[in-house]
C-alpha cells in the first residue's frame, strides 16, 4: 500500500518561529558556480518545524540540494549551480522564509 | 558583501501547477529505515517553480534530504531515516502541495 494510505495517527504541531532560525556560510556569502556550495541552519532556536531549501532559477534548475541534519536541529545544506546566471535560494521553517530569505544568488 | 544584498534584476515568475506534478518509486510507496528512500518527480506538466522536499519528525528530524535535477524538470529524490517512527513527508512545488502530498510514512 502507498504509504500515504497507511491510517497513522501523527499529526503535526508546529509551534515555530522563523525569524529566530539563522543560517550563515559561504554557500550565503559567496556562492560559487559548478561547486558544492554550503551553509549551516541553525533552527535550536526556532521550535517545531520543517526545513525546506529550495533554488529557483529562471532557465536552468539548481542541479543538486542536500540537506544533513546534524543533530540538536542544526543542519548543513549544500547546492550546486551548473549554469552561471542569477538564482534565488529559499530557506523556509515550515511555511516562512528565515531572516534573509529569499537570498539572490549570482554565479 | 552578502548574496542577498545584490542589486540584481530577475524576479521569480512562478506559472505553475502543482497538481500537474507527480512522483513515484519506492521511498514514497515502503519507505524502509535507515535506507536511502527514493522516488521521482515529474515537474514537466506543473509550469515553472521550484521544488520542496522536507521531512517532520515528531522526535528526530529526518537524517538527510538530497534533491538531484535530472534534466528536464525531472527529479530525483532521495531521503534517510535513522531512527524508527513515523513521519511526514512533504513534497512541495512552490508553495503548494503536489497530488498525494503530505504522505505519512512510518518506517
Amino acid at each position: 500500500s502507498r504509504a500515504s494510505s497507511r491510517a497513522i495517527a501523527i499529526q503535526p504541531n508546529f509551534v515555530s518561529d522563523a525569524s529566530a532560525v539563522t543560517c550563515k556560510g559561504p554557500g550565503i556569502e559567496k556562492p560559487e558556480l559548478g561547486k558544492q556550495n554550503s551553509f549551516t541552519v541553525d533552527c535550536t532556536r526556532g521550535g517545531n518545524n520543517v526545513l525546506f531549501v529550495g533554488v529557483f532559477g529562471p532557465d536552468t534548475p539548481c542541479d543538486e540540494v542536500y540537506v544533513k541534519h546534524q543533530g540538536d536541529r542544526q543542519y548543513g545544506v549544500s547546492y550546486k549551480l551548473t549554469d552561471k546566471g542569477q538564482y534565488i535560494l529559499y530557506v523556509k521553517w515550515g511555511e516562512d522564509h528565515i531572516p534573509g530569505s529569499p537570498f539572490h544568488i549570482e554565479v
